[in-house]
């Protein structure tokens, strides 16, 4: 039975759910950044998912990088699985613009969150949660063809 | 024609190459810290190589994940595609430790590097390039198994 580690649920909105991952969006205006949580326990690094789960979060992860890259319009995206502090496995998917607050630096431990406020919080989620809906689509359509 | 990046040269150190990716050291004494770069031009995002190629470096980012946790004794791996100043593709796969210069922190913009001195470079890439045989081994094995 999977369960959401407290310092993720903490820092983080829930946005979708993909069949392997929780995709959760990180409270923090700065830079739209979204967070894949492998719905696994006791699982710490990307090679201890088993096979066909690293497959799938392959697929996943390149949904949601290309909704931060193309539909977000993100300079860069960039990803990292780092798990330090919090051991469940949780890779961070960042659109990263050239006039960001952090550019060129990595984010990590740059600036302290700043909250989203209700109003933009509610448009980001709609229009994440768009784009994540058209992508997944997309990959779907292509799938059925094969 | 694949041509490495001059900074990505200039910071790393050949170490073994897979059907896809170089992988190099990454010139700091401070955490074995490996760089695997896909061999494929114009490619900034992982999603951006093709299946084929997506599905090959899963492979290749595990078994050098697996040689980081469980060869090197790593408390951690951690794994960072960010490209923000080198947009040439290249992702880090750090060996993470609990006494290490910069735990629990990100490594990123932490510490200056501190290069190998001859002797411990020369003992840290016979030692890598075993594991990295045994462990690619092990996974032809399975592979033929099948």
């Amino acid at each position: 039975m999977f369960k959401l580690h407290p310092q993720l649920k903490h820092d983080t909105l829930p946005l979708v759910q993909f069949s392997l991952c929780q995709v959760r969006l990180m409270n923090d205006m700065h830079y739209p950044w979204l967070i894949l949580v492998p719905m696994r326990m006791d699982i710490q690094e990307l090679y201890q998912l088993n096979a066909m789960d690293q497959q799938q979060f392959l697929l996943e992860s390149g949904v949601i990088s290309k909704v931060l890259r193309i539909g977000m319009q993100a300079d860069k995206v960039n990803i990292a699985a780092l798990g330090n502090k919090v051991e469940q496995l949780h890779v961070h998917h960042i659109a990263r613009y050239h006039n960001d607050i952090a550019w060129p630096e990595p984010v990590f431990g740059k600036f302290s969150a700043q909250p989203y406020d209700q109003d933009y919080l509610i448009l980001m989620q709609q229009k994440l949660k768009t784009l994540i809906q058209q992508e997944g689509q997309q990959l779907r359509m292509r799938w059925q063809l094969r």
